[in-house]
């Protein structure tokens, strides 16, 4: 491999230098620092599992995503985490197992073997925020309003909420007897909205649910739709009106906490890694193809490690928000330059200042005041009548 | 695979709980902070790259702990990051090509094929500073000071440290003309105090380098090495009289700047994965058989990536620098616990509270004050005369 070849990153894999890194640093410390005060915890998962544990509930986007290798040590297959809600998961069902609800939170990196999108990264900083052990619609709330604060840290502008639940969906595929198999191609001609295949999908039915499936279709839009879907769907069995309840309950009370943030509703989306039970959500901004955070419920996500409960919880990209975001870079305090001397008095000097959180930056071999500004000092050590001496550059 | 097996994980991959989860990212901050105020840049590398980057100058060691994918987008074949080290050398050659000295710093997760030793961790936080630019023992000597104030950050006790200098062995060897299969050969007995294969593989040599030779075993111990290593080496090349001032100069300001750290001596330890050039350093803690932080001079390690300078750096892991320090847990400030109704006034009390950096945990369906006590809260929102106020729990 020729020397010009050795620095070329894979696609979709980036390095991130100063002072970009600098900013994601803050940008992380302050997402990390806003979950705190809402009560959750940070849990850290490990980066590579064998891919029985972390494919577990997958679909099989999940499953192309992940990166997979040999472990030498157990001769058993692993895969590079592709997304960390599975894991929190386990941590909750399993290694936790608190009596009540519990809040956790994580911000790390996960790898895609396939990008989301064509031009999309490979390497994100997931960040994100899980609520267990609470089925009621007080919890899709805080994790909705959690994710919109995140977003307006990140100074994101003209956010809007996409909501829909899944369980309208469920419900009525349920009561029309619908098979695994036809369930899932008219759930995939749903989301793709085909109208003309969730016709043909749904002829056999009784006339009244294979209208109310149809119309999801076109369940779309403003808050009207909710009007909308209450006529349509007046007819339907009790969990699907239950769940349109759950949805306009949740929608009423983030308009009044977030006037600002238009809301948007989709009765026929059905987003996620197929392991979605109740309300999901979307946040989107203008000109952004891909939502630029998500998430929804997820109930019973644990039971395959030993515990079936409540979850919900929201995730989004790190590096993505930045990039979208208006959060202003905390400009680094000006250092101060110090000579090269070996002199302890300087030394002790250089000690305390630094101790008392300034950044000072000792000259090199050869390095001059001109080497100073560039670094962006605006003082320097001195030394006057045998003290050392912060005074300004000249 | 059983529901008892989906949560286990590969032996030497672990999973972070609360709080400890929390007092890493503390300790993160913390040391992050300080290699800021020392004039150091954050940058983040990439936990994936072609296997032909990953491994520039790598010895068999490195190779050896790099797991290895294939990459579905190129069909090449990948690494997952081992060692952050000769990725920061590639962004100080490659990517920021910086005029004078350059000061990076970074922490990043990197995992191991092959434990280091039986017991280790495969999953561990490296964390690391590197200063390229700078050949003259000034460099060296903020390195090392810089690794012994993160450990005292970490509050780690009873810390001593090793110094060596593998230039001394080259030069001799080098006089001696040893070929590259035979310089191994000894090297590797050195590193082993095998005095006996020392002795065989010295036997053609020239009396003088062979004796000189011979004795980098036993050079080990307190200062008076350094005295020693000067009678014995007096009639070496100037190259190798050169590396032993240097490291003479190294120790004696280390001594001024840090009396309370003993300082260990052996010359015939060459740390690292091959690559080190000039000195080489290593901080220990009684009990402990691995270096808990290391690091040392490694000039050119840029060339492969078209710029050879100046380099030394240190690292260490910051998991197991937590186990072994005392670093004092943050204490989570009392949280406030708020009931559960959907009022707006509530809602605003909340956002306030939030705002003003107060942690705030909102009351989930059927939880009563004695969740508010296990999740840390002290104070409580309550309705007094038509305001949200702030009381002690009863």
């Amino acid at each position: 491999m020729a020397t010009i070849d050795r620095w070329l990153l894979p696609d979709g894999i980036e390095e991130v230098l100063p002072p970009q890194a600098q900013h994601i640093e803050t940008a992380r410390r302050a997402t990390l620092d806003l979950l705190q005060r809402w009560g959750y915890e940070l849990v850290i998962t490990p980066h590579i599992e064998f891919i029985e544990s972390l494919l577990v509930n997958a679909g099989q986007d999940l499953d192309l995503k992940t990166f997979k290798m040999l472990d030498p040590l157990s001769g058993r297959q692993m895969g590079v985490r592709a997304d960390i809600t599975p894991q929190v998961a386990r941590i909750d069902a399993h290694a936790l197992r608190q009596a009540g609800p519990a809040r956790l939170c994580y911000a790390g990196s996960v790898l895609h073997a396939k990008p989301q999108a064509l031009s999309s990264s490979r390497s994100l900083i997931q960040l994100g925020a899980e609520l267990y052990g609470d089925y009621s619609s007080t919890a899709d709330l805080e994790i909705i309003s959690l994710m919109l604060e995140v977003l307006n840290l990140a100074a994101v502008a003209d956010v809007h909420l996409d909501l829909g639940h899944v369980g309208i969906y469920r419900g009525l595929a349920q009561a029309a007897g619908l098979s695994g198999c036809i369930e899932q191609q008219l759930f995939d001609a749903l989301q793709r909205k085909a109208t003309d295949e969730v016709a043909a999908l749904t002829e056999s039915l009784p006339p009244d649910l294979a209208h109310m499936l149809r119309s999801l279709v076109r369940l779309c839009g403003g808050a009207e739709v909710l009007d909308e879907a209450e006529q349509l769907l007046a007819m339907a069995p009790e969990p699907v009106q239950s769940c349109l309840t759950t949805l306009r309950q949740v929608a009423t009370q983030l308009s009044l906490r977030y006037p600002e943030v238009p809301l948007y509703f989709d009765l026929g989306e059905l987003r996620g890694y197929h392991y979605h039970t109740g309300v999901v959500f979307a946040a989107f901004v203008p000109g952004v193809g891909q939502s630029i955070a998500q998430g929804g419920r997820y109930d019973h996500i644990g039971a395959p490690f030993g515990r079936a409960r409540a979850a919900t919880g929201f995730s989004t990209d790190l590096k993505n928000l930045i990039a979208l975001g208006q959060l202003e870079s905390v400009q680094a305090h000006p250092a101060i330059w110090a000579p090269s001397e070996a002199s302890t008095d300087l030394w002790q000097q250089i000690s305390a200042l630094r101790q008392a959180g300034e950044r000072v930056i000792q000259a090199l071999d050869g390095q001059s005041l001109d080497s100073a500004q560039q670094l962006g000092c605006d003082r320097q050590l001195v030394l006057q009548q045998n003290d050392w001496i912060v005074v300004p550059l000249p």
